[in-house]
This record gives C-alpha cells, sequence and structure tokens, in this order.
C-alpha cells in the first residue's frame, strides 16, 4: 500500500463509518448504540488486517494490539473515539482511530515489529450526548469510572447500566476495564483541530501544547406554570424569559473574557405548551479556558448571576456540576517527538492549545499524553460540513509512523 | 338530586375525568388520545342519564342531545372542551360540560320540556396540545376546519387524519360534522375565569363581554452549529442566544404595553447537545389583546424585532402565522339574559373581558355566543393547582339553569 494510499483508505474508512447512526439523514451515533455495534464490526476487521489481536472490554471500547518485539513489555496506546455528537462530522473521532490503524498497518505490512506493544483504542464515548457526562470509555480505562453514573438515565429512560448491558458490558465489571497491561509509554491521539488556528497558518498538522479545562453544569430555573392569556405580564415567573436572561449573560460575559468560551447547548423547557408560561427551564452551560482559575472565576460569577436573575424575578434556580475537567498539559516528551517527526517530513512544527476536550485528558490520568492535531475546513466541528483533505491526512499517518520510528530508536 | 348535590356531583366528576391522562402522575389529556376514550365513556353515560341522546361526530367532539317539547325546531348548544394542556388542572374544559349536564339533568329529573332542544357539547380539542392550532373540535362543528391541518404531524410523526382515523372518525367527512340541526339560538359555555378579577371582586360568577382575540406563531433561527469548546464567541453564529435576545425583547414590549400578554410556552433546541453551539431554535409565540388593532401592530413590531436580531448576528429568521383568532364580542342578547339570571339569584352581576380564547370564540362563526366565568382560586389555570369551589359550582348550575327558564319565557 502506498502512502497516498493510506490516505486514501483512512477517508474511504471515515465515509463507510459516517453512514451508520441512529437518525435518518444524518449522523448521531450514541453511547452503545446499535449503530455502533456496527461501526464496531467494520473497525475489527480493520484491525484484524493490521495484525492486530482485537477485544471490547466491559464499557464497550474496542482494543486492538499490536505485540512488540520481546512480547511487549511496555505499551504505547494511540486512538480516539468512536462515538458522536448530534448531527455529526465523520471525522471528530474517527479520523483518529482509522489513522492509528493505517499507521499499525504500515507496521504490519513491513513485517516491523518496535520494542513496545501498540493498543489501538477506539473509545466508546468521548462526546457524553446520550448520557450528560463525557468520557465514559477513557474513564473505564483509566480507573475513573464513577459508579454512581451507572445510574443515570438517557432521554428513554435507560439506565447506563442496562446500556452497558445491551451492549455486551458487565457493568459490574468496569474496574476490570482499567489498564492492566503493564507500563505505560504513553496515549497519542490524532484529531482534527476543530478550529481556525491550522487553517489560518496553512499548515496540514499542529502539535497540542495544552488542553483547555472544562466544567459542564446543568442549571433548572423554577417559577411557575401559568395561563398564556390570562396571567398579566407583572403577575408571571415565567422560567423560559429567566433562562433567557441568563443565556445573554453568558454570552456578555464569554465576550468580555479573553479566551473564555461558554455555550449553552441545552434547554428543555417544561410544560412547552403554545399558550402556557413556562414553568421550568433546564439548560445546560459549558465553560471552558486554558486557564483553571480564570474558568473557576468565571463559571462561579456565571453561576451567581442565575441566582441573581431568578431572585429578581421570583424563581429559584438549582445549577448542578455535571463534569469538570482540569486544564491538562501534554508531555513535553511526547510533543517534542511529535515535532520532530513533523519537522523531518518538512513541515513546520506548530503547537498549539486545543479548546476542545479529548480522551487525552482522562487518559492524563495514567500516563503521558500528546496529541496531533489535523487541520479542518473552516476550523467547523460537530456538524456535516467537517472536512478534512486526503493530504493532510497522509501528512498525518506519516507523522504518526515517524514518531513511532522515533519512539523506538529512543526506547 | 338537591341544588348542592348537583355541585358536589360535577365535582366529583372533574376529579373523575382528571384521572384520564397520558402521563404518569400529571394530568395532560391531548386530542383523539386514549385517555379521551376513557373520558368519553364517562361522560356519555353521563348525559343519557340526564335524558340526553349522544353522540360522536368525525372529529371526535362528544353531543348529548336534549330535546324540546315540538321535537325542536331550534337548538341551543351549551358546553365546552374535553381535552387539556400538559400538566393541566381539571376544570378548565371539562367544568363546563359538566355544569351544562347538571343543568339538562334538572330538566330530565323534573321532566321539563323546554320550547327549544339543547344540545350539549364535549368538544374534542380547544388547547391546541398535540398539533398546535387550537379548536379543532369547534371548528368542526363551526364548518371552519381546515382541510390542509389534516397533514400536520404530532410530536410522534402521526397526521391529524390518521389519529382522527384511530379514534374513530373519518377525515374525509369532516363537512359533515357541520352544524346542520337547523336554527341555533347561541352557544353558552361556562368556564373557569382563569384570571384574579372575580376572586378580588369577591364574587363566585361573572359575564364575559368580549374574548380577547390572539394571534400564535412559529419562529426559528437559523444559525450554524459548532464545537462549544473551540469556536471562538466573535465567530458563533448561536440560534439559542437570538431566540433568548428575542424572549426578553418579548417580554419587554408586552410590559410596556397595557394588556397585552405575549408568551413564548415552548423552544427547541437543535442539535441540542452540551458541548455544540446551537444551530436551530424553533420557538412559539402566543400575543393577546382585546383591542384587534393594538395586538396587530404589537405582533408585527415583534416579528420585525426578530428579523433585526437575527440580522445583527448573522443568522436568518423565519417567522410563520400559525394560528390567529379575532376579539370576539358577546351577544349582548344572551349577555342580557346572564346577568338578569345572575342578580335574580341575588349576586351582583359583573361584567368582564376573557384573556383565554375559547370554543366560543370559532362558535361565534355560526351563532350567538354567551359565556359565564367561574371564581377559580389565585386566577390559576393550566396547572394541577387549578381550584374551584362546590358553592361556586352551585351558583353556576343555579344560572345556567334560570338562564334556559329565561330562554324559554323569551323564545
Amino acid at each position: 500500500m502506498t502512502a497516498s494510499g493510506d490516505a486514501a483508505t483512512v477517508m474511504r474508512r471515515c465515509d463507510v463509518l459516517g453512514t451508520f447512526g441512529e437518525e435518518p439523514g444524518r449522523l448521531t451515533r450514541p453511547f452503545a448504540s446499535p449503530a455502533m455495534v456496527q461501526v464496531h464490526e467494520y473497525v475489527t476487521s480493520w484491525m484484524r488486517e493490521a495484525g492486530m489481536a482485537v477485544r471490547k472490554d466491559n464499557v464497550g471500547n474496542l482494543l486492538g494490539r499490536y505485540e512488540g518485539v520481546d512480547g511487549g513489555s511496555s505499551t504505547l496506546i494511540l486512538g480516539s473515539h468512536l462515538d458522536s455528537v448530534r448531527d455529526a462530522g465523520r471525522y471528530d473521532g474517527p479520523l483518529g482511530v482509522m489513522v492509528a490503524i493505517a499507521a499499525v498497518q504500515r507496521l504490519h505490512d513491513s513485517a516491523s515489529r518496535l520494542p513496545f506493544a501498540i493498543e489501538v483504542v477506539g473509545f466508546a464515548d468521548e462526546e457524553g450526548l446520550r448520557y450528560g457526562t463525557p468520557y465514559l470509555g477513557s474513564r473505564a480505562l483509566a480507573g475513573t469510572f464513577a459508579v454512581t453514573d451507572l445510574t443515570h438515565m438517557d432521554a428513554q429512560g435507560v439506565s447506563l447500566a442496562d446500556a452497558i448491558r445491551t451492549f455486551g458490558g458487565d457493568p459490574a465489571r468496569l474496574a476490570a476495564d482499567r489498564w492492566h497491561g503493564g507500563n505505560l509509554l504513553g496515549y497519542v491521539e490524532v484529531h482534527i483541530e476543530q478550529g481556525p488556528v491550522l487553517e489560518a497558518r496553512d499548515l496540514p498538522v499542529g502539535i497540542v501544547s495544552a488542553i483547555n479545562g472544562q466544567a459542564r453544569y446543568r442549571l433548572t430555573f423554577t417559577g411557575e406554570a401559568a395561563h398564556a392569556g390570562t396571567t398579566p405580564m407583572n403577575r408571571r415567573r415565567d422560567a423560559l424569559v429567566a433562562a433567557a436572561e441568563f443565556i445573554l449573560v453568558v454570552e456578555a460575559e464569554a465576550r468580555e473574557t479573553e479566551g473564555l468560551v461558554a455555550t449553552v447547548g441545552q434547554l428543555a423547557v417544561s410544560p412547552g405548551a403554545v399558550n402556557v408560561v413556562p414553568g421550568q427551564a433546564v439548560l445546560s452551560l459549558d465553560v471552558r479556558h486554558a486557564d483553571d482559575k480564570i474558568r473557576l472565576e468565571r463559571s462561579s460569577r456565571l453561576l451567581q448571576g442565575a441566582r441573581e436573575i431568578a431572585a429578581r424575578r421570583g424563581l429559584s434556580v438549582e445549577s448542578e456540576p455535571v463534569a469538570e475537567n482540569r486544564s491538562v498539559p501534554c508531555s513535553p516528551r511526547l510533543a517534542a517527538l511529535l515535532e520532530q517527526a513533523v519537522q523531518e517530513l518538512g513541515h513546520p512544527a506548530l503547537t498549539l492549545g486545543s479548546g476542545a476536550g479529548h480522551d487525552a485528558v482522562v487518559m492524563a490520568g495514567i500516563t503521558d499524553v500528546a496529541m496531533l492535531f489535523v487541520r479542518c475546513k473552516g476550523g467547523i466541528s460537530h456538524n456535516p460540513a467537517e472536512s478534512v483533505t486526503e493530504e493532510d491526512v497522509a501528512v498525518a499517518i506519516d507523522v504518526l509512523g515517524k514518531f513511532l520510528e522515533l519512539s523506538a530508536t529512543k526506547s
């Protein structure tokens, strides 16, 4: 297989995986869904084709192992996630798994073994679409899966424990998913940038310096449902109007704070009838910044703002932290190897921050992590318009291959 | 049956009907639902008990006929609706049907016939919960049912035509539901006030002068879905933030305009994930005022405001009128008879406007209409806390009985 052939294969495989979703006409692939079963069938065969032994753990991660020369006393993990957001693009997640498989395929095709084993992981859940809490897959592998999460319900009232069972796992044995394969050399993830930097600099790839910290909250404004025709404006306790005021406060705070992004992505209104003043509004808040201190300060100010809005309007508000991940620096050792690989292939080695969270955040709990970003068109992601070029993917495969080669000589 | 016994029966019957809904633990009874089938069984037996011949028309209205002395060349229609909003109270709608049945029961118990027939109607849909367009029941009876509505889909993707079929009607024969029983003397509806006026004046009942005009719109803000972590605030085209700004404009406009109420009761965000900037927000707008000119002016200003918000934010917005009902004056002739009945029973006859829409709005298209409001606690409706007293219900039954007596002597 030629180098450019590898990239074409990766592109085609991302196309194929992009056809498996839960909703007609758009790519929505939640944790432990029937669509994920189909994806696993394809990825398993591709992993085997690249000489890997494949297993699925309890949470539903798919792991392909390519042994090293000595039977592998140390292991390097490569990977990304196989789930998606709602109405997603086809590269966020799967691209990193496909590039990792392509790199192993090259070793297999040339009958090469490295001084360490490689384990390619397709994580079961990174986006948190189905249960609101992200990183279910990497948290199981890192041993930080919270058993209290097992009682979480999805929108259809299916508990996380039941979803795991349906998908073939045993929720009682999630602890066994924790990495127990001996010494880890690191976790390296290839991912689309999801931002505009590489495109602006005209570069195919970039090396991640750190991943921004992020926190997610759930806020519930409670007022009083009332008749939309007979309740005078000054007697209303409209939960949606309070939520609307909060959403604008969130936007204003983020606009005023350099580097802060804050998003209300979900909002559910109850009772939700045309002619009823909303009695309750439940919304999500996602706050991110490279500096944890600034993020925490601003989050706390936003939650205080919600309380003030509610109090002024005679409503109550409850806020609940759903997930938090501190800012995670990438390993200087691994990043330096990635930089060297990029440069040896004739590209400038640009270092950049990650605005998005990644499985690397969780994997940093058990090993050194590094990430290689691939340019994506317009910086667009979480959207069907997500787009990468085959040329850039070819560079990513080459860089990962060179990185493995450099790691082999230095290990 | 004693007069107070009648009221106790009405209270008990409202309790019984309030147990039939679609959702556990709360009263939600949409058009043509299984819960409505159960309600029809009970109401049918109560109508028969009161000497009425009962039929169901194609749209699903339940009609009980009590013949007049001469076989009934003229008919007076009494009634209200049997559907509910989501998480409703038990009196909005059913009370009017139960009071009408109680009034007929008295005639039947005393073997009295009036010079005209009475037809008690339990309308199939007034709230519009399931299909967004209200008054499906009265529009069928008034001959103003729009066949184009038959293709509307509910949240489960069931068309209105199919819902009618499932409920036992023939959507092709809706025209046959139009009133064809000869001369109509009027339509009189008893209903809870759903507002604070009667309570403030310490009166059990009041006579409605006119029903406020109302319009409903559906607005769709379309921006661009984007990653919540990597899309800088100044590059976002967030549909939910635009919707939030609009919601506050709606509130401000209504607060500044005497007598105007404007409500956003529904809001759906797409794609609706915690970590995705919303690309689309669809919301409902309900605007009401006693003066149609003011309502239209303000509605038009609000829709213009939505366009300005969208334009400033680089989004698009589409607004679609869903339903409109002009302000409807009640018949001075029928209102005078109600006033006389109230006064002869020893109560002051207060005349008041209706902020809520009612089936009387639609029935005004084919006959004179009048309404009697019953005091409700705190003016609360569209809420499980909806409450009326048995004493006030007894007054309402007496007033309706006296009204029939006065009508008989004047017809």
